[in-house]
């Protein structure tokens, strides 16, 4: 059997959140056991853009990113993002290394082809080094990764977190068994908003195909199924989709994809 | 005899010129021997800070780094910066890895203490883990340090870039034969401004006291020379004044510190 790794994804909402982020956090630092934290970027990037004067400009629901959009999620979740979790980790004693794809070049992207859309500076995942990763591991490094990758060719790229978990953990479902936690506000997918003590124990890519058809299962929550069962067909072991509590409670609610 | 070790610390003017950094990375990336890249952060942040209506304290010449101006600091060295340099060091073949002092708890600091002047965010320097670079250039990873540290209490600091290079020099010193390079604009320290081209070609620190008394050279030199000439002092093997081609060629103008 391989050695255990935990990748735990914690979502734009938690890391914009000072109390909800340092909960998170709290909760990250008692894994007993090796892991790596992929976070996302979330408001903060909207917010400074908006005061900037930098319009985001959208397309199908989808946000554009030019030139000065990338400059700005380059600041918010690789400078004060990534750098804010990596001091209060240090401060609860988890010896954390910030990270974005560039360094040690761990995740190589490509500008997303142009086909209707031009989505702007925004990589799609082509290669992950997991040997940087384990290297680090290796060397009592715990991992923070922002998501911002880029191309090998001197571009940074601004790069779907929920998918950089994804591959990450599919990279290192190789030489680790891999648990992957998605994690965000509530404890796991739900039947019913209005009933978040309700959770779907397990879920598998057929009922979702069924859940989503039906509207009980939100679109927003697609992209993120879609990388955990991605991330499931690949080799990782186990994907989780819950709050923090299943990160130190194996009993907690959650929803085990299978 | 140790292994060598070439730490090149770049100015916040060199970091801003697109041009000028692009020089100065493919120098950099040129030194055929283990290395570990400093830079300051320079105009940008100030850009920003006055983008966003965040007014900069000064007292005595000094700037104040108050919550917010602590913010735009990260989100400039650590985020833009930072990741701007580690990539385009990565296109030029160099495996990059960008650190603030956080990361992998390389520099710990404390907030300055307050005596005449609350300088608000700003750290000195109290301790460097050199076991974390040497770990990192083992692994052939060459770290790219921006001027920010912690204090391992969750607060990130704004530190100088100049006490960055020369501290993180010395502890390395302990393990390397370590070659310290203050990179600018000018091919050394002038006599006279107006002939750039006539260098000292070395220079005391009783030299230095008599040159800065006669006006000869300029305040804002004194805190790069003080910071080399504390390199100097404990252990490391020499302190360079340069700009870029003393970098690569050995026999280019440049100030040597003695």
């Amino acid at each position: 059997m391989s050695k255990k790794l935990h990748i735990v994804k914690v979502g734009g909402h938690l890391v914009n959140d000072e109390t909800a982020l340092q909960e998170v956090l709290a909760a990250f630092a008692k894994i007993d056991a090796p892991k790596l934290l992929v976070h996302g970027g979330g408001r903060h990037a909207t917010a400074l853009a908006k005061q900037l004067g930098i319009t985001p400009q959208m397309v199908e629901g989808r946000r554009i990113t030019d030139a000065d959009m990338l400059d700005v999620a380059v600041m918010s979740y690789a400078g004060l993002a990534n750098k804010k979790i990596v001091a209060q980790l240090q401060e609860l004693g988890v010896n954390a290394i910030g990270l974005s794809g560039a360094d040690g070049n761990c995740i190589e992207a490509v500008k997303r082809p142009v086909k209707d859309i031009d989505y702007g500076f925004v990589g799609d995942v082509v290669v992950v080094h997991a040997d940087v990763f384990s290297t680090l591991a290796a060397n009592h490094f715990v991992p923070v990764l922002c998501a911002i990758t880029h191309n090998k060719e001197g571009q940074l790229l601004n790069t779907n977190a929920d998918t950089i978990a994804a591959q990450v953990a599919i990279a290192l479902s190789n030489t680790f068994d891999v648990k992957l936690f998605y994690c965000f506000e509530h404890a796991g997918v739900l039947h019913d908003i209005s009933t978040p003590d309700k959770v779907m124990e397990t879920l598998t890519e057929a009922q979702t195909h069924t859940f989503v058809a039906e509207g009980v299962i939100h679109q927003g929550m697609v992209p993120k199924l879609h990388n955990g069962f991605d991330a499931l067909k690949n080799g990782v072991n186990e994907v989780i989709i819950s709050n923090i509590n299943a990160l130190t409670n194996t009993n907690a609610p959650k929803t085990t994809l299978q």
